[in-house]
């Protein structure tokens, strides 16, 4: 096995060209990400992904942009490169402004230094929150 | 050194005491979490963390609710027990329903997921995403 | 200190040289990766991890493909890109094919997305994995 | 919302019991872990991460007991404690050694460490690794 | 929203610039680093993380150069290639010696792997470390 | 397999208890901590893991206080609660006092806090630190 790489549209299978066809026509998209095309060497796993995305990503009892502006907090807490940029690109075309992507980075930074001080000073919850 | 102690109000020095008593007015609390009592272990450390946690989580161009599931969201990814419950019941106070915490932990789960994803198959950012 | 230089064996010491030379006639290579040229510059640091990485690499009851596909498994979490990368040629070269990456790879992803579920939903441990 | 709180069979709705009945069906049990019932909080999380972890862990070009114990590596490196415990009992059910296990958490261990040397010692990728 | 962009002196408003010639007078440096010119995004963010790092990072009860030893070994753990490259040079002017580059490297990686191990193997905190 | 159990000095092997013999000698103690016990149920991993303790953690370049404070720095990160405890109690004894503990901590909240802005914000590497 040599490194991944992407399958294109023209190289596809029917089975990945109708999960391609399907992320271009919900997203109005004239071809798919690089993300996409790299998890298209395993069908099974691009279809259940999209599927996935789709799904958990649809605006509900939360709004797209808040969704995608959590995806970012948890892409930028895991340091994922290639995450950080498309779900900020996601963020912001879901209406997601630069003073938004301040305050945002702002609250996850803040998050991630809390989170350690909770842990080295072993803070034990308190009753009122484990209930 | 032994375990790290909490400090209660009646032995804590005045330095500690005055930033008890900003949290509690500001928060409409009787007492402080156990968080802010381990931190009052060294008095900078409580006082610049409250001042910063106070600047942050304050509504601005995000609101208080958005901020307390990003925090949220952050804290699930990295497993801290205390954040996940002391946030999670700050999230709730300020509006979140269980349908949306619903919502977020599917979004934070699927983010982990993909996160893995991009990483394993070596995923190059987009140029779109890169400009 | 500037940034880490890789050593070469023709600048190692004779200490460096012996752990180059043994790496090379264990995995039957010409060269050293550039892992162990970077290491080189803590000759024990380069010796302990080698002696260890033979030690935990060798097949036992777990075959030398499996472990490597564990490895990858662990840095694709960690989003160690030379890991990665390195491993990713280790498990091919050990025979796993490019099916059982794709499956491996699902495996990661599921795996990262339900132990943040597990967190969030502060999940407790039930009675029949305790004991 | 108070802390999440687990979803029982009789207090299920009928599209929380069908998955119930799936899993218990599937995997020839009398009950559900907990894990799912807390999912059971968002039936359409439930529902589709069951479907997802059914597909991911069916035996494919990986057989089920490796599936395993690539979950539980994971698991370990993340520090998910439900899910150390759960997959740790699942590998062992497919049946993981003791000699295995040994073997296992010895290569996640040496991953993890080596994933911070090549960081901290910022290693580039050998061109062979990289085509 | 496009990708972040540096702010540089000449661009940056008074704010920013009160922040960037205290760094600059703080540091004797003619110039800040890229990590500034990102937070001038936000430049509330950009003042209050100077001013919490002026007043962590300054020698305490801890010297700079264990201080920076620590700010890299917390980088190397997460992996964050500015934070190693930024810090490894931080650490390298406050007196670092490459010999004690690499026992940190050690240690860093030491402690990766022994965390897993613990928790792999569920250890249980002895009483003695409880209290 | 069940969970994993504790292997006593009673019950040990002779491999075993020559490596648990050797701890408790190095270290002056009565009785090996429990990391030690649950590892001896991989006698490869123990005396491995030891050895490699002991060389790293022995003072160098690196006084044996500083090396504690980064083992606990890591821990701390990572959200390794049996580590957090045991090199917390291992960091005290061999000298760190409450307030360098205040201090180390302060440092690791901010370095998690900042890795994260460094990375959302995709902060370039200044061409200074990367030479």
């Amino acid at each position: 096995m040599s490194k991944p790489q992407p399958i294109e549209y023209a190289n596809a299978s029917a089975e990945v060209r109708a999960v391609y066809d399907d992320i271009k026509a919900s997203r109005n998209l004239p071809d798919v990400n690089n993300f996409w095309k790299y998890l298209a060497n395993e069908p099974k796993t691009l279809r259940r992904t999209w599927e996935s995305v789709r799904e958990v990503m649809a605006p509900g009892a939360l709004d797209a942009k808040t969704k995608e502006m959590v995806y970012l907090a948890v892409s930028a807490t895991n340091n994922c490169g290639y995450c950080i940029a498309s779900h900020g690109a996601a963020a912001a075309k879901a209406g997601m402004t630069p003073e938004q992507f301040g305050e945002l980075m702002a609250v996850v930074g803040m998050a991630n230094e809390t989170n350690r001080l909770a842990n080295g000073y072993r803070v034990p919850i308190d009753p009122a929150f484990d209930r």
